[in-house]
């Protein structure tokens, strides 16, 4: 779910109560050293006993109370504003013990201090959120009639909500742009106020401010303080924090203005919404717009539809993935080599069928814990059936199927099982969020001895899975269960420990770096995701191995021990494609389309260079194909360099092209993608090169 | 629909008005000559006047009135009986114009004339309800209180549904099958006679015979003749015909009990219906029970379950096929064949989702002549969603998605597409008829010029992929639509003449035998089934080719043609397996579970002969495996014979036995399933041999 950054523009007055009633703090530094200072003294002031350089690089400031475990009330704020967020916007709550102020806020107690400098995805939060005030602050100076909303940072930039009768036009955007850069320019404070309540709801009253109005009688209650940021004239209702001055929002852009109902809600007046973003330099801005134009570029939805790889059709629905002649050919050389490789690795291949009875998914628990992402039951005379939404519980149905002893275990069934998933209308996105997929998906019933090395053997299987496609940096993280949660989550606290000790000890035995999320695992048992680095430095959640104690207690799952004795079997499930859709469109936006030799759909293209060069190059075609490789001949009657022209454009690996001189030498003049023209090549020295690529499945040509 | 068998023991009476006042009538036999005999004369009589032998041999009589195209109402008596019937009876109607009497009946008309001898299934079905009426006989003798029901001759034999409170024992059933034979030995004549109704309706009121004077009061009206067939003592409301005398129902047998309510309905006394079977003579009987006794050693469903191949779940659903590894295993070695010899042929795969919306299947048609017999609609927050019961308007959407040149065609989309289909609880059977299923599909898209060449490839792949399999034998049906029905149909009657007459005339240009079918084409149009003949001679119907002219033009497909201009594509279905299961369930009777080295999930079974042997046992493994044998090794702590035995009942095509002489000369002792100890063999040797055989898919060791 996503959720909202804790600077929202509206807050209350956050004045603790004094400590003590002595005149000096303690604050304590990251290196561990304490030093003591007048009450009243601030982040900036700290900062600038240690070295003034180091207080004009700091932007913000996160404390925490050095003997209090307070929570102040402040996160509980946003929680109301999720619901108007972009869905996009996601950003992790300050705890309630650690949080940021201002540099020029006052400490009133001793404290934990951290300064964070122009390096740090939280200052650079607190940038954007002190750029969109001075866009509100540009918007008031050029259109003065015009109403505020909120101006959260997000993510990717920052947002401020604005009701005008008039639409804002693009020339208004260039004005406003360049009016906040004057407002910039003048390099104002931003000041943190105070103001009683009653005198705050009386102003934005007598204004019209309809939207500030309410976000301060929402959020404050009546005989608090209200939190105002000033900068020159513009006030706004907020509790920070921000930069210090406006001169430190360094490099900003405004990028877009949209449709927003007042609170959601379209009985409401519309607001324009106006987007920006901001950097706390020009070159990381532009390295920033830079990346976003290759990414535009490697998008998978475009790239599909150029390449012909796939496509959705609105007419059978959304988030369901048609396979195009060239993307299945792609998909069919990814699953034969899994399939392969789950063979050679003692997993037993097997097929469930896509409905099962909703009984079955009572028993497996889903139908408490997952039918929100469930497709609706259909009624057949004899029962009501439902799309599965997981492979386990088919799996576990052949398990129990025959009688188990400790001899047949680990017992590993691994299927490219279709699922469907309910999503809401409106968040599928290509083929990385979708309705209907595939999964490369696997359950292990083990002993309890056998778990640490089954959890290994995942975890270097994924690895090779990685490496073979391609991606040579992975994060492994393991989430488990939130124990203050418990009710979300089946299985008993004994069981989740056990579960997650488990995971810990394979993580720290293969020394392989980790971070532990709470609160993530699934409602059956905790988990490792294994996400890759795409060569853009995106993160992929793909492969995942879970832990399960709850299915085989479910099924009454069991083998019979070496001692004669009835055991319940450990049960993992893992899926290192993740989904099959889902990897095959980060294939594409890592490769940009242009797939290694053993994966490209078209891997040479054959150009012969007139009419009479034609039964060469179908010569030539013709010993290609019996190796298996996959040709395409363009036999149009078109100038050579448009068939090379269009080859490229395919991005095929190798294109060939043939006239007298290659045909009387049984050569071939070679173009690799990206390397040119490699000149002219004996035929069986060009083949001995590509079949040793292939069998390496090279990522090089 | 299950049909009953229309000899059913409740007929009205049928003497029909003489038709002329001639005291002679003229008789057609089958080599078109024509006899005088005198009016009332029979059909034993035409017989003996040309052969006293042919008398003899003659079982019924066939006739047909010559100058009359009447229609009796004999036969819609039926309908109301079906209902009560058993689903397996089927048997062809009599037609009104062509009818079954008794050898002794008078001919009071000209008619057309055949007699029916033991060779004939129409006289076999008579025997067998003669003997049904032996058996009444049988049971009134010993068990005088009995009230009878009916008893129809049905496909494997016959029954007869009793009334009596007391349960027939297993001894009971002996004694009956020793009086049916005593009866036999009597052979008494089976006489027709014709009672008034009122008399008739009377006396089995008398009698107490509540389910005879149901019959007769529901299917004769006041004042017809009721008629009646008398052998002995005994008496049938029955209109026959039947077998001249008891002695003609020459092997018979008693088979089993059944309970079944009068009518069908649980309200009323249960019956106690008793079958049996009959044939022509003791070696038929013999011959068929042996046939049954083979035919279940290799029901799929036993062998599936004995060889660990698939399940059936309960708790997930009726007709949903589970495939354990081993069967897991064969099906992926089909499905690879099958993947790689479409790419061979030109064909391009495509996957396409499980699920589309109920709007695709309102424009294919599906929602307006296939909804029963698909799952009932899902609702998601934006459409309604169906499960695929057939993969075209997934495919044609592919074909939609970029605009298509003549240059392109033919196009051929193959997945192996997984359709769920609703079938009747209770209707399902094993592997052979199921709620879900994969089919072998492609979908071609060609030119009308194409359109013969492209039938004929997808014939002659057919041809193929069944002797891939180890078919050698099939028979070819073309079913087409009812031109009586059209309104039953999809497209135009000339659409379907074009397209019936594109067939024939491939099927002719092939040289290929075939049987036309009337009525029996899908909605959209016209159809090849090729049936394949297994080792016990019968017929599967697997491979099926199919026209459509109906779905391009619903689809508004179109490609752009040499012309210029905008044309409509021809559209040809085709599965070659037709259903994996299907075919799954048929290799497994085919082959009794003995499956070709290249399918058998484990292809060769390793015995060391002692533990000190296994290191050498295991050193065979890893090579075998090296070169992609499924290979298992029984390293037990048993004896050699028992692992041996072991792998033998698992039907393992090589056992491989390992001792110090083998280990010395890297040789294994060789047996082949079938064959028996094949003596020590160098193990290159053996390699070598069996890559050879998996090579050529051979069927033989």
């Amino acid at each position: 779910m996503a959720k909202m950054d804790s600077s929202f523009d509206a807050g209350i007055a956050e004045i603790e109560p004094s400590h003590s009633g002595l005149a000096s703090i303690q604050v304590k530094l990251p290196d561990g050293s304490v030093r003591e200072f007048p009450r009243g003294s601030t982040a900036f002031d700290v900062a600038n006993s240690i070295s003034p350089r180091l207080a004009a690089a700091s932007v913000v400031a996160k404390i925490k109370a050095l003997h209090r475990a307070a929570s102040t009330p402040a996160a509980e704020l946003d929680k109301d504003v999720e619901e108007t967020a972009e869905a996009e916007m996601y950003v992790d709550h300050d705890t309630a013990v650690e949080r940021l102020v201002d540099l020029h806020a006052p400490l009133e107690e001793d404290v934990e201090l951290q300064l964070l400098r122009e390096n740090d995805a939280e200052s650079l939060k607190v940038v954007r959120h002190s750029a969109a005030h001075v866009m509100a602050t540009a918007v008031l100076e050029l259109f003065p009639e015009t109403k505020l909303g909120h101006g959260p940072a997000t993510d990717a930039g920052f947002f401020y909500d604005f009701y005008r009768p008039t639409p804002f036009t693009p020339d208004d955007l260039k004005a406003i742009e360049a009016k906040m850069a004057e407002v910039v320019a003048r390099d104002q404070r931003f000041l943190h106020e105070f103001e009683d309540r009653e005198e705050a709801v009386s102003k934005f009253r007598d204004t019209g401010d309809f939207m500030k109005l309410h976000f301060v009688e929402r959020f404050t209650k009546p005989g608090e303080m209200v939190s105002l940021y000033r900068n020159g004239h513009f006030t706004d209702f907020c509790r920070g924090p921000h930069v210090p001055t406006t001169g430190r929002v360094k490099a900003f852009k405004v990028l877009s203005l949209a449709g927003a109902y007042w609170l959601g809600d379209e009985k409401n007046p519309q607001l324009q919404r106006i987007y920006g973003t901001a950097f706390f330099s020009q070159k990381e801005m532009d390295a920033h717009f830079a990346r976003l134009e290759e990414m535009a570029k490697r998008d998978h939805r475009l790239l599909g539809k150029q390449l012909d790889l796939f496509s959705i059709q609105e007419v059978a629905g959304a988030g369901l993935i048609f396979w195009h002649p060239k993307g299945a050919i792609i998909r069919k050389t990814m699953e034969d080599w899994m399939r392969e490789e789950c063979l050679r690795r003692g997993y037993s291949m097997v097929y469930t069928p896509h409905v099962m009875r909703r009984e079955l998914w009572r028993i497996s628990g889903h139908e408490g814990h997952y039918a929100q992402n469930m497709y609706t039951p259909m009624e057949l005379d004899d029962a009501e059936y439902r799309l599965k939404p997981m492979n386990c519980p088919g799996h576990i149905l052949i398990y129990k199927n025959s009688p188990k002893s400790y001899r047949d275990l680990p017992v590993r069934y691994a299927e490219l099982g279709n699922v469907y998933r309910y999503e809401r209308s409106g968040t599928m996105h290509g083929l990385l969020r979708v309705r209907g997929f595939t999964q490369d998906d696997a359950h292990i019933f083990c002993t309890p001895e056998q778990v640490e090395d089954e959890m290994a053997g995942c975890v270097e299987f994924a690895e090779v899975v990685l490496k073979t496609f391609g991606f040579q940096e992975f994060k492994v993280e393991l989430s488990t269960w939130d124990p203050k949660d418990s009710k979300s989550y089946d299985g008993t606290a004994e069981q989740w420990q056990m579960a997650t000790l488990a995971i810990e000890s394979v993580l720290q035995r293969k020394q392989i770096p980790y971070k532990t999320f709470l609160g993530e695992g699934a409602f059956y048992g905790p988990k490792i995701d294994i996400k890759l680095v795409d060569v853009l430095g995106r993160l992929w959640q793909l492969s995942t191995v879970q832990f399960d104690f709850n299915l085989p207690a479910r099924f009454d799952l069991e083998y019979v021990g070496e001692d004669g004795e009835r055991h319940q079997p450990v049960m993992v499930h893992r899926a290192l494609f993740g989904s099959v859709e889902r990897f095959f469109g980060v294939l594409i936006e890592h490769y940009a389309g242009a797939f290694p030799l053993w994966l490209a759909p078209v891997q040479i293209g054959l150009v012969p260079i007139s009419e009479r060069h034609r039964e060469y190059a179908e010569k030539i075609q013709q010993q290609l194909q019996k190796h298996g490789f996959r040709v395409e001949l363009d036999g149009r009657n078109e100038k050579m360099n448009a068939k090379i022209r269009d080859f490229t454009l395919q991005k095929v690996p190798y294109v060939l092209v043939m006239g007298d001189k290659e045909a009387e030498s049984n050569a071939v003049s070679v173009r690799a993608r990206g390397k040119g023209d490699q000149g002219s090549v004996g035929f069986e020295e060009f083949l001995t090169r590509i079949q040793g690529l292939l069998e390496s499945r090279s990522m090089e040509l």
